[in-house]
């Protein structure tokens, strides 16, 4: 396992930034750490002028930027997914800073693609969004002013990721393959609807429910096989088997 | 001894910063990881809108900036100056990463203050700037890339000196105080002019010499007795005691 192996396997995601100026100044901060996969879901502006000025040398990054318009489409493939967060959240996300962070998606990355995922300049990450996350990490930051720029963000955690890297000792851990964000989702759509139909949530009003569902699912991420089992387990809740005894 | 103590004992130096909007940006840096204390070593335009609009509310950082004329000015009181360079120099100065750099100048800032040393955004630091430090820093960068904006560089370097003063361990080692940087420039002047007089070095290019010189002392990092002592040989060297028996 090579240490490009690892570069290659981490993607930026970039949701809804406003300013195309930080798209240019984050995708050098990535391509000064070694980093190449930028994602950007539904920015404001984009391509721009203003961005590709202060890439400068990183423009070939925005060049092969991938656009998508929902956060689920840039985490296709991806087993692992963190969200960057610069408070603390009052729901049941595991929260651990920046360094840790790089350490658990490296181990991650040595065998499949994982994602850190930024949110707007003015309010991070919505709700929806931390629920495609199965980590929050942040930059530890002065209480009285943690006003980071976001390109300043992605800055700071790909020097923790290059860091991480070029300090080795990444070698693979004796693990099953992860879920990636699709099988993940496929669940959770199939439990939802299978929580419909036992009438176990209010088909007006699911959403708080799911949010709590996915959050204890985030933190056991969920191995390829164990999804499956998973699943099988759902299918039969609402279709048991003909020949079952009790 | 505090955390604030070390936070207030480190100082960022800009040496002749180009473009205005840098400067704010790297108060905003500095600010959200918990540094007060700004320098400017000529700045090409300063105080700026633009530098105002990028440090958002950083604005007091800029408001009590201290502008000099010299680097040597902006040192003043400091016992330990550490240059970033984005790449090895060929002179001898012991290069480190900025990570160990952080540790070093922590650990001198929970007793004496220390300064960080930053160059233009085109061409780093001058060798007469190198001068003025006794250790050079890089921030570990992509070989291919190693284009770090000045405001990513500082926020980098300012993020490693929080995330050591945060995880402590650095009390105050048994030592005695270093020289500041205005006695090590007063020995460094007694040494120049002992050298003319005695005839070991040319007046009329005085200058390489005396650069190899610089980096020997910088690498002792000289305590406070130790420049009186090395001062009393020079004294000596050129006005022997009369009674002196050899």
């Amino acid at each position: 396992m090579s240490s490009n192996t690892i570069f290659d396997h981490i993607r930026i995601v970039l949701c809804q930034t406003s300013h195309p100026g930080n798209i240019g100044s984050a995708a050098r901060a990535m391509k000064t750490m070694g980093l190449k996969h930028l994602y950007l879901v539904k920015p404001d502006i984009f391509p721009d002028a203003h961005a590709t000025a202060l890439a400068t040398g990183a423009a070939d990054l925005l060049e092969s930027a991938i656009v998508t318009e929902t956060l689920s489409e840039a985490l296709t493939g991806c087993a692992f997914t963190i969200g960057l967060s610069a408070r603390k959240r009052n729901l049941s996300h595991q929260l651990i800073n920046a360094r840790e962070a790089a350490l658990e998606a490296c181990k991650i990355a040595t065998q499949q693609p994982v994602a850190f995922v930024f949110g707007t300049e003015m309010s991070g990450l919505s709700n929806a969004e931390l629920d495609c996350c199965q980590l929050l990490a942040m930059i530890p930051a002065n209480p009285e002013y943690t006003s980071l720029n976001l390109a300043a963000a992605v800055q700071v955690l790909c020097y923790e990721l290059r860091m991480t890297i070029l300090a080795g000792k990444l070698d693979a851990e004796e693990r099953s393959e992860l879920a990636t964000n699709e099988a993940i989702e496929g669940f959770y759509t199939h439990l939802e609807e299978t929580l419909l139909k036992i009438g176990y949530i209010n088909p007006r009003a699911p959403k708080k429910l799911m949010e709590r569902i996915r959050r204890i699912y985030a933190r056991a991420r969920l191995e390829k096989e164990e999804v499956n089992l998973l699943r099988g387990i759902l299918t039969l809740s609402v279709n048991p088997k003909k020949h079952t005894k009790y």
